[in-house]
């Protein structure tokens, strides 16, 4: 009977292990990853790499294959040149701090500013992943609230700031879930009052209408500021993982303390390298999609919903009475968006023009039966 | 002026950043990275990728990358298969996890497991990385002594488990930087012993001498063991980043806990997995590389020199009244070996064969100087 005594043992349960117990109960982060027709729950964009861009990605990766035996540029210093080049704004490779999403770039910001008996704050509703950095630093989280429209009152985040005294501020423009924007001027005023340092994230970016100004320019004012991207998204390069942050010479030394050595592998140095050489036919796309956004929000807000204000590739709408139940009749449907946000809201990608019909064309169907799409206001 | 002023500013220095009063002083880890003809530094396996991997792997990336405006799959389930197929074992999918290198791995399990309050412990002199894994999670670092030989006493080891009831104790086996594999009724005994969770590193295990078994044999009495590798070092795959470890699957859903979403991406991913379809001429060369490291142990040893036995891909040698004189009379020859271990040991890496004649010539000329090569006994 040992042999199934010994199985038994080998095959504990989680609750059997010394797991940390802030993680007990805890699931792993993300958005279900189904196998359906339309996706558009993640924000990624549409269009893949084109072919030109495929045989040059290839033929770098032949090049970097042949010495993988070595470790990488610990430093990635050619891909920092060109994301420094690609940012513009005067900024050189020393400014520039990149990693395997802006994942990891937010995490490091954390282990250098953040931690046991430090703070971080933000504007909520935001990016849900933001409490899984600060729970994975032991770092405390704090939020403070936006205006209904999702806007910031730049005097209520002042206020907050000076309130709470965080050692990190995050603050998302064009925000997630919302899709919101935020004034530089109400960036200024929030660097101006923060003791500590704050991250402006800017994966949405260039997605923004146009004139919206980039923190970037904030930067030669600001030395606590540092402003983070990623390619995930108008770049078209999700897959490649691949996140960055322009700031001062220090606050990148500060990055490279607690960075893990060789964290960019050299294929995805050389990866990125391609991707940012093409940047233009990565991008190529974001003009069509930022009109197919504002089709699309016009188009929600003809049916009588809500629709947050968006600068970014997706659109918050609602309110519903049972969100999950619209969100998995549109599932029923082959369309996936995400069930996020605010209570009654969910947010959809904005995809190709076939995929935004693909959508309408079930969320009207969908709005056409009261039971399932029962507004919040009126199930009161 | 105010120009100035702002630009002043914009450039503060780290000591101007409020930088985690832990990390004031500490420098981002990690050998020097200098162009040298031969560099025996961080035992890398000097034979690259054959043309044949190296064409599959660049035709696996075209593949992807015509979609990697998608993101990646976020549980690398098919290269999970693959890793656990090479283990053997009988292991399956759901008892390995990956991550860009065995670093990230070791965070991933002290973010679990370990963290403020919790504590780890190793066996020194050991691997330099695992004092600032600890540190970037907050776990207190505790170390009790290998013997003169650098083995591990199991009596005490046990004992030193007891005493400290550790959360997560590492073992390296073969250790780095000595070279010393641990005998499995060791890391038995140390595993029944420890209250918390064990991580046998096994990164140099493909290069222990015959018989010697892998701590995966334990797997399946201890369900708080995990022993983890690397494609670093026998896999000749340094610049992939891919390190993994096998466990219990709720080990692994504890690690999934505190992954960063989307950790490895699309292209590590495929490239991972074109290494491991291609194992055997990636593992090549291992063979001669412990043909290699014998002659090169028993060559230092006739030098007069210590050497400490090694299962591994390097030597420990010594010891030197100034081994800092050693190590850049051997840069001044073109020959870059690590400073590491404890005072008066280098560490040098197996290269080609080309490569170690070249370094055992330096080293002769500078044993020849016993102004350079003084030994640490003789200087007392």
């Amino acid at each position: 009977m040992s042999g199934s005594s010994n199985a038994a043992t080998a095959r504990p349960t989680l609750a059997d292990l010394p797991l940390r117990p802030e993680l007990v109960g805890e699931e792993p982060y993300g958005a279900p990853q189904l196998e359906v027709a339309v996706q558009l729950n993640v924000n990624e964009n549409p269009y893949p790499p084109g072919p030109e861009v495929v045989a040059d990605i290839a033929a770098a990766v032949a090049t970097v294959a042949g010495r993988l035996n070595r470790y990488p540029d610990r430093d990635a210093w050619a891909l920092r040149e060109d994301l420094a080049r690609y940012l513009g704004h005067g900024l050189t490779a020393d400014q520039v701090w990149a990693a395997n999403g802006s994942n990891e770039v937010m995490l490091q910001v954390l282990q250098a500013f953040g931690g046991p008996g430090r703070s971080a704050l933000s504007f909520a509703p935001t990016y849900s992943m933001y409490p899984e950095y600060a729970r994975d630093t032991h770092t405390r989280w704090l939020t403070a609230p936006r205006r209904a429209d999702f806007t910031i009152d730049p005097q209520e985040a002042v206020a907050a700031v000076k309130e709470h005294a965080p050692d990190v501020v995050f603050v998302t423009s064009p925000n997630n879930p919302t899709g919101t924007a935020v004034a530089l001027e109400t960036l200024a005023d929030i660097c101006a009052a923060a003791p500590g340092v704050v991250v402006v994230d800017e994966a949405y970016v260039e997605f923004a209408r146009t004139g919206t100004p980039s923190a970037l320019a904030l930067l030669p004012d600001f030395p606590r500021l540092a402003v983070s991207r990623t390619m995930s998204k108008a770049f078209a390069f999700a897959g490649g993982r691949l996140g960055y942050l322009a700031a001062a010479p220090a606050f990148v030394d500060a990055l490279r303390i607690v960075r893990l050595p060789y964290h960019l592998s050299a294929v995805t140095q050389a990866v990125a390298r391609v991707a940012l050489a093409h940047a233009d036919e990565m991008l190529a796309h974001v003009d069509l999609l930022r009109t197919e956004r504002d089709q699309l929000a016009t188009w929600l807000s003809e049916q009588g919903l809500e629709v947050a204000a968006s600068d970014a590739n997706f659109c918050l709408f609602g309110r519903f009475a049972d969100r999950h139940r619209v969100w998995q009749a549109l599932l029923d449907r082959d369309v996936l968006i995400r069930e996020t946000g605010p209570d009654g809201w969910l947010r959809v990608s904005v995809g190709t023009h076939e995929e935004m019909a693909t959508f309408t064309s079930a969320l009207r169907q969908i709005l056409d039966d009261p039971e399932i799409s029962a507004r919040k206001d009126a199930a009161r």
